[in-house]
């Protein structure tokens, strides 16, 4: 696996590069989930390029930017066992250089849910995709299903932009418990990791009440009782799988979504129900 | 000269284009200034593709969006002989389909003078261009001087996001009397036209005093009395051609800028030192 830290290099070897590359766009601390999304770039392309950037501009001031976890050295193992060609990973001085003030807004599918508790974040991914894909230039980009409203915002992106690539969505990847993997489950003490798959519990509970005829709030509310302590739960809602407006039924082309904060720490899960 | 009124007809044409295509895009109307652009692209590149789309995100409620000049049929045989390649003429929806919702804004660069004055229309520019951008995949694209502003906020736009083009300006081409060539000049009634000239007169003359080491503020005032009636001058300045911030002086790598109201028709100019 060659590694990358300028666009210069990028480009360099993007020129030389096979027909098609897959591209999985990464902030690193690597898990298995991500490496999920390089397998299946691996299995549909002639080469494929991770990166890993922590982006500052999906940060808002008092996020976790400067804690983030970072483990480069580990992310080039892990992406070279997955069978990645090239890992992009530059630093932000090379993605936004003096005077950078560019940025790309998707609109409403970006503005609910995480969009409102985190403003900016979502014109943060959609611009350092954006200008990823104009560097990378993929046939086909891999998204994780985990951030689900940034799946949606990144289809969208992709869609009214008319980037020259397909979106692929893969599915979550858990733990043997049920957690979803995340970069951020790293935060948590053992009090707050016991109780955490408890959040995947009530998704799943939520969509079987709602498949059994509960009507929907009393679904939801009894779903959510199911979260332990220390958890506290943000929203449970089902939402329309391309533009996140909320639902008021599930239905086909939905996901059910779930916050909850787990002592400082936040987790992000959700079920797909894809067309 | 074959012409893609759709999306898929122009990807189909791309995908089969000789290796470096120069791109034009236009809001149609064409004189020559237009068709300097397009021969340029055909001096330096393989195939030439021009698009006419009048866009409606860059005109204001109020603004000449409705009026603004069309002649499709005209627009087709300048360029077919100009030696342009491709046509792509899509109507709005074909580019923003319902439910369209994403933006793109580069910032200062575009929020001054033009842009001060019409607010949004920079980022109904730096959108419609970059969605183009990605359907015409050029190595170069040809921009007009005569908007100068314009032409710093596309190439803030290709900077910023790393587009995979280089832009050139293209000297503004005018009229034997020396108004630059606009496709709004067809709004200017006979006295209008008449004194529209003086324009581009004071623009020099600024530029004369400047060098002649007149004062900056004696020099903007007794360039700016040059205006004949009935036209009305909004601003003279000279200002960085990157960042289209105010200078106090004159240099290398500006412009300088102005303009004025004939009647209902507003001009503009501009004057450019290039590095």
């Amino acid at each position: 696996m060659q590694l990358a830290t300028t666009i210069e290099e990028l480009r360099a070897w993007r020129r030389a590069a096979p027909p098609t590359v897959g591209f999985v766009p990464t902030m690193g601390a690597l898990h298995d989930g991500h490496l999920e999304l390089a397998r299946h770039a691996r299995a549909q392309n002639a080469a494929v390029v991770a990166s890993v950037f922590v982006n500052p501009l999906q940060f808002a001031v008092g996020e976790d930017l400067e804690r983030y976890p970072r483990d480069l050295a580990g992310d080039r193992e892990k992406l070279a066992a997955t069978g990645v060609d090239l890992l992009f990973a530059p630093d932000a001085r090379e993605i936004y250089p003096q005077g950078f003030s560019t940025s790309i807004d998707v609109g409403a599918v970006g503005e609910g849910f995480e969009g409102a508790l985190r403003p900016g974040h979502f014109r943060g991914v959609a611009t350092v995709v954006g200008k990823l894909l104009h560097l990378v230039a993929p046939q086909r980009l891999y998204i994780g299903q985990k951030d689900a409203q940034q799946s949606a915002v990144l289809r969208k992106l992709v869609r009214d932009l008319a980037f020259d690539c397909t979106v692929s969505i893969v599915p979550t990847v858990r733990e043997s418990d049920g957690l979803a993997m995340s970069s951020r489950n790293c935060y948590l003490n053992e009090s707050e990791r016991r109780s955490a798959p408890s959040l995947h519990r009530l998704l799943r509970r939520f969509v079987e009440l709602l498949q059994a005829g509960e009507p929907f709030d009393i679904a939801r509310e009894r779903a959510s009782s199911m979260l332990e302590a220390p958890g506290q739960l943000d929203y449970l809602a089902c939402v329309d799988a391309e533009s996140f407006e909320p639902l008021p039924a599930l239905r086909a082309s939905a996901f059910v979504i779930a916050a909850a904060h787990f002592g400082r720490t936040r987790l992000l899960d959700n079920l797909w129900f894809p067309q």
